[in-house]
């Protein structure tokens, strides 16, 4: 069986210790390089002791270079900042490297929408036309045949999965939703900050980039391209005081206020089919942050109010497997003609 | 100095737990009585060693008696399961003894309401009109002269508070709000369960009680007065991984969209300025649960967002302590005569 | 390939969750059986959402029944209470299927021992002799061979793993040891008890069970049967707040006060040099829970204290995993002429 | 009533934040001056929102001038790392203002050994004999007439508290003794660092600083000098994943292997009898750091082992206020002529 070669420019962020778990079990995939430029030089067994004694461990981190890359990689992962990331994607491409970017840098269409956002200009505006926004669900066959992934945010994974059905299946208003997402901690990123460190997350929760977060673009280009029309919507962040785990709760205007959940859960139910990761769960049971840590499973609970015609859609996902590492590998898998599923059936450690 | 004289129904359950904490440093109360019918007979220092070497830790727990408990007390807290709490406040109140309910018994006006959502019978209509609701920002003159305080509930004080000067001062739409409430999972109160064990709570989030939670009626009664209208809302809750705190995420539409947030926080800031347990935070900060830990005080956030035309209020409160004992303690404090906050000047332990 | 089929009795305890996890996952074991008085009807996705769309799922919950578990299972792992263990193995031994025990019950030689630390006789001292204690890097052979496998504790598999260079080396003095143990809560069960609600684990620490701990024999006897003396030693346990892992610090005195890091290091790795799952950490490095989380390592640290003349050794596995569900795994896949590690190849999921 | 005048330097670490708290609740005592190069020129409530509508809000945090402290305070709090807090006390003693000291500068009585564990020299040996080693149980007399206070670690604070009664009553080797102390993340501080990142600590435990922490040598001085010989004992140091708290398990060797526990409770009780903030546990009973959570009070469970002749010593304080800011306010209660406990009455708010 062919292995193939990944790299991982990263690795000592969140996203890149989360591939570094993945890869080091992948049945079909290895690592053979990954890039820090504060740790080169050390074993990643010896700066990730939990992977010592797995394959992987002994890969020396080193500092990035586009063309070692090409050389030694058929896909490099770009765990990077947005801004940093299209600058090591473009010389990767053109060696004709695949490249799954973790980063935004590559999701929103419009580099208008992109500098607006993220307050510097796009530099590569030449390329984004082939980056294919890689959630696997919605957009597979194209992933196959891409050489340059936009691997989706954590949040808008769980909150464009969570909205898909109700708004291909015409059951809300598309312009009247509200977003309120609460994330682990994880998502905040490995960068010394005190507003991050334990004792200041712990025993305690809040919202945060109030009104401003910058998923919301790529949210609502996602839902309007399905709703057809062009959406705003509220969308609302808080961190919570544990790891791994974002669940969104999604408030919605049914169209007709007399539809029934059972009707919502056929909708939902039948446009989820063919889509293991997707689970409508069972009627009356809600998701729960931890049935989905670790893994790639996104879980949706549905609510309909009669008493004031809402249905309120909970979507949970883990924001480091499925909204981040999980999901850019299941690219990766594509991309490679390996089952999309290939080294991801990870289940969720309970408790 | 005169000392009142306090006794405490319930003081197994988290809301006995923290009045036994709050009466043991009050400078005119003192615990004379506690009761729990399964802990009878244990001094309270032995049930609760942290109380050990303070005054009240020598209380003997004993059963209920109303008898000996209207002879004993000059106010009687009832921190005990709606539906059992009414049938202890009657004689209570016949005898002449005051009484704080911490239970739901006495908040809604409304007798129907309460059977539709509590779902038994209130058997003491008679006695429901005499009751206060023991918000003291909006209710302080009427509690002084009251001798049955409904104390309200946790998720209500955040959200009642949250939306008084918003409601008030005729800034949003009270038929379109929407609330996204999270609590610490004292709210769940202290009994033996395998859905609160550790295991099960921490490392993970999820909502609960949807569409139905109780609190919704309560929350709906107190923001239709204010607001002369009839109104409902969307109300949903959520369990935290920690021990105290609920924040309340309120999702209104402005009436004019073109409001500012300076605008907005002037109303605020007028409304709230001779409450100091209501802190309108400066611009741009958000309340956090842990500024609020195990005090009187209730947080609010504003946030304006012109894309969408909607305010968005943050409130923050101790469930426990704002939520519940603490606010019982400021509402029998009224009905003695004593300043509202004696005893109640506990500041955050942060972190 | 064959598939072994696997029957489990106590699927609702936290080991019975864990063995649920893992044969999901197996690739040459299926779950077949899956026991519990209380929840017996219910398919077992619906009672673990967490394992819907995984092997397994489908199962209905059933109420144990040995004739039927001797028909339709190779190998039945018992995840039920010291005591009750003994009487479900006898029967399934008879009918000649194969039996893991995680209880308890075959732990100890001596029946004497048994009944003197759990109060209560052993009633299958028959069967007794047939156990082999199923630490897999010590009894492999033993365990390939067995019908009945005595399942080692989380504690003892802690210490005896992270004693065992120490004393087969014969560096320290085996008579005087301290070992302050540290476990998660998922120790303590998942039966509904005040003491183990979220709120009363969090935020706080403190010992247990001092200094009668159960597991105090069965270390003494493991320990005493490699010193080749009797064993006796202060074994002292702790409750943390978070899910999973035990640290156990085991302070001991240097026969010779002059051996060094070094030489003591040398031993360790020589011991254990053909053990992949037991890791000897890098000189200076210190094992850490979370880097055993959810899998069968055991992570070892080692220091010497020339002031103190004392060889400190700390032992890090995951309770449920290694400590319990996964080495049961293990011991099955030996008893079924599987590789020791079939299905059991997780890492932490970081962090 | 006179109000002490306060100054603080280093308000924006835990200890300053901790310090700021309790000032602010304190009856005769008020923050005149905050210290913080940082953050200067911040009012102190915008810097902590959790104190807003509190005394001392309003005061603006400066950078530290110890000509304008020594004017503006009588008592000047130094929250300072060691090696930074001897340069600053100097010039404040030399204008007659009092000092506490947080930092270790002034512990050790030998300067060889300062310099032997902190690394760098002693450079203000001359007010060294000055310095009162300031655990108001043992040295309140000798704290009242200080000018200077040597505020104890948090470590030591638990370990003396804990070994006091056991060594002054002859009852155990004083010779033989290893303390497995567990601190939370509180003790690590507040510099911004990946290593003690929310995630990088929650759902985690391990020790660290083996076997050289530096507060060895304070403990070793305190020891020896009530044992009357130079004792040398094993100290080891873990991290929990909480906020607030020490635990310190003490193990010790009996001289008496017949002494009973009965007979150890009263030799301690007898020597905390006149130390409120000291609470020797009622038998059987064991310390939890939740108890004295945010509170003066030291815990003491005691457990005396037949099989091994051990007496092993349980000691809980919090490490933030009885082991740092707590203490140092006690401490300068006594210099100020107050009760040593004003201000001080806090009890642990539980859950």
């Amino acid at each position: 069986m062919k292995m193939f070669k990944a790299g991982l420019v990263g690795v000592t962020g969140y996203a890149g210790m989360e591939l570094a778990r993945l890869l080091a079990s992948h049945p079909s995939m290895r690592l053979v390089m990954a890039c820090s430029r504060a740790e080169a030089g050390k074993r990643l067994g010896e700066y990730y002791p939990f992977l010592e004694h797995m394959p992987g461990a002994d890969v020396v981190i080193s500092v990035f270079d586009a063309k070692q890359a090409a050389r030694e990689c058929d896909v490099v992962f770009l765990a990077v900042p947005a801004g940093t990331a299209m600058d090591m994607a473009a010389p990767l491409l053109e060696a004709g490297t695949k490249v799954v970017d973790l980063s935004a840098d590559f999701r929103l269409r419009d580099p208008a929408v992109y500098s607006a956002w993220y307050r510097h200009e796009h530099t590569h505006t030449d390329i984004l036309p082939k980056a294919v926004y890689g959630l696997p669900e919605l957009y597979a066959a194209e992933a196959a045949r891409a050489s340059l992934i936009a691997n989706p945010g954590c949040y808008p994974t769980s909150v464009i999965l969570g909205l898909h059905a109700a708004i291909k299946n015409n059951l809300v208003h598309a312009d009247d939703i509200v977003v309120d997402a609460k994330s682990g901690a994880t998502g905040a990123g490995r960068k010394a900050a005190v507003g991050t460190l334990y004792c200041e997350i712990s025993d305690n929760f809040r919202a945060y980039g109030l009104p401003t977060h910058r998923h919301t673009p790529e949210i609502e280009q996602e839902v309007s391209l399905l709703a057809g029309q062009d959406v705003r919507l509220s969308f609302n962040t808080h961190i919570l005081p544990l790891n791994r785990g974002i669940l969104s709760t999604i408030y919605t205007k049914l169209k007709n206020p007399k539809t029934t959940l059972d009707e919502v859960r056929e909708a939902f139910k039948a446009t989820w089919a063919h889509s293991p990761w997707v689970r409508v769960l069972p009627k009356g049971a809600l998701p729960e942050t931890r049935f989905v840590r670790g893994s790639m499973f996104c879980d949706l609970g549905l609510v309909v109010d009669p008493r004031t015609g809402r249905l309120t859609i909970l979507a949970a996902i883990d924001n480091l497997c499925r909204g981040a590492s999980g999901q850019a590998l299941a690219n990766a898998n594509l991309m490679c003609g390996l089952p999309v599923g290939a080294g991801l059936d990870m289940l969720a450690p309970l408790p």
